[in-house]
């Protein structure tokens, strides 16, 4: 239930608001004895708004916190990570002992608003969610050489600036080619025929497709940046994302051939540095068809996508834990933001059909 | 004989110690009597390193100093222009005053360094310069649209990296195109005509070119400019510079339509802002001849091309004097730096032959 600063209403709210409405519900009809443990879980300080660490509860839980790095985050007002859980009453040495609540769990379900525009283009109201992006983060540093604008002809140009922008383009070819099959692992190969099939039965499109990633570049600066001379030094951030390792690997691979092929053409050189990078994580395939059935059921149709942001289920799911997320569409596709909003006749869809996915799974487990 | 700060040895002292030498072989040659007046000029502060206005005597001399502007400039101690005057023994109020010298020149000739790689690529010791380029310098904004770069689609994104990016290849294929004939002023095409039929009939190779254009996109800002946003505002330089006043306009006119262009396709928009402007300057046809001439019979084969940087001799053409400069070949392309050199067999022809171009001249006005 934390949010950054000016965030809106939903992003965290909806989610734990919703499991506390079905905890009633289950506690209402199997009279206080349903036939498996249900519980809910508000995660601490997902966001990482003031410690600049999202994900912090739940990376405890599952313990993949780095407690060295954790233990000198401090806010901008110098005080310590440590201190402030001391504060309410925490001790920050024995976070990853809440891992042990984790042990026992036989699934994990998150509702979530989509944060972006996807079920807002298809007009649906609900996804169900194959799991978190992989990411791959660097930066492209191209050099070349400085030379007087007005005195150097267009041909003995060494611009750095020329090989970055032809990145550009180029990022968004790449991350069209990778919503084809190859490089997709087995499952999710697997997984994505059944959908097209399964649609097809249904009298849908059925059409097969296999779910993109996402390349952006987000910054760029150039040295020595006047307007009177050929850019010396250029770099760009680099942002890449995929549901798929394997097409996460490619596209990094395509990215690298790229540069070295713009900076060939342009007589200057290119170097790479990793940022950051985590792998995809994928989320239980039993469950992400429990998910799309009860949409199915509530609305009539579903869809499934990847989530582009990162999600405490992440978390879970890296500790082993079955794990699925559904999404509700996001007016304006936007989040973090006060103008972040669904339409209330969505959130009842998403309420109604999360708890028909927490029916099927508690069938499920109860079952076995 | 003013530098840049760690500038080299050539940029401005060759161009003064070659007028002394050639006044010395006048005055022996006619016992102190020559047919015309020759003076010799050693113009003040042409690189403008400390007040950050270049070309301040000559622009004095013609007349184009704008007084306001020039009377508030400071250095980076916080001394005012006229102060720093005032303890040579000048009176800045005064500076003027020197455009009667102007008066009564029937022409101006100027040696200088190329600066740049022309006459480098060519193998070609000396070249007769054309003129100066004009000069057109804008910045481009491109504004798109902030989005997370996990959870938006490529094909939702207003990316405004993606626009400017694409400006970058543009500008070298505006550059190629501004060799054509269409767009230059008749005597400009008649110049260049004359040019390849006289290199045909010495046996060279005497295909037709036009002298090209050159722009520079110097700097890339972005905003917010973090690695997870797609670009939201991309802030863009572009220096455009062509010796000929109508393809100046064509060059600037192309890179406006593919700025809207690119702008159009990406769903963004884009404004601009003129930093700066300077129209053309082109020297005396009759002075190019003899400079070409004096050239050629100096070390066999000439070249004609125009000058990207500014000199002082721009500002004598636009006082409306005759006007012509000779360049001779700089080492590695490079000037304002330490490691700028030229040859010394080519400083020895680059004397001869500019001695023969004021032999050259003083017929030509003594004639008259």
């Amino acid at each position: 239930m934390d949010s950054v600063p000016n965030g809106g209403w939903l992003d965290g709210c909806l989610n734990v608001l919703t499991g506390v409405e079905i905890l009633r519900r289950i506690n209402t009809q199997y009279n206080g004895r349903p036939p498996v443990t249900v519980r809910i879980v508000d995660w601490a300080d997902e966001e990482g708004a003031r410690f600049g660490k999202s994900l912090f509860g739940s990376s405890a839980c599952s313990g993949n916190l780095d407690m060295n790095e954790a233990r000198g985050l401090i806010d901008k007002n110098g005080i310590k990570l440590p201190d402030a859980l001391k504060e309410v009453g925490i001790d920050f040495e024995r976070v990853k002992d809440s891992g042990k609540e984790l042990k026992s769990a036989a699934a994990y379900l998150e509702l979530h608003i989509e944060q972006g525009p996807v079920l807002l283009d298809l007009d649906l109201p609900l996804g169900a969610v194959l799991g978190t992006f992989g990411v791959e983060r660097h930066t492209i540093t191209f050099h070349g050489q400085a030379a007087h604008s007005g005195s150097t002809p267009m041909n003995r140009r060494k611009d750095a600036f020329l090989a970055a922008a032809k990145m550009s383009p180029e990022i968004y070819k790449i991350a069209e080619r990778s919503k084809g099959r190859a490089g997709f692992q087995p499952a999710y190969a697997e997984q994505c025929e059944a959908n097209a099939r399964a649609d097809a039965l249904v009298g849908q499109s059925g059409s097969l497709s296999y779910p993109g990633g996402v390349c952006t570049i987000g910054s760029c600066t150039t040295k020595p940046g006047i307007v009177t001379s050929v850019v010396e030094e250029c770099r760009i951030t680099l942002d890449q994302r995929h549901l798929d390792g394997a097409a996460l690997a490619r596209m990094l691979q395509e990215a690298r051939a790229a540069s070295e092929r713009f900076a060939q053409e342009g007589n200057v050189t290119v170097d790479w540095e990793r940022l950051w990078q985590i792998e995809p994580m994928p989320f239980n395939e039993t469950l992400i068809g429990f998910c799309d059935d009860a949409i199915r059921e509530t609305c009539g149709k579903s869809h499934q996508l990847p989530s582009g942001p990162l999600h405490d289920a992440a978390e879970v799911a890296r500790a082993g834990v079955p794990t699925v997320m559904m999404f509700v569409q996001s007016l304006h596709g936007i989040s973090h933001n006060k103008i972040e909003d669904t339409r209330e006749e969505h959130l009842i869809l998403a309420v109604r059909a999360f708890d028909a996915l927490a029916s099927k799974t508690m069938r499920w487990l109860g079952g076995r």
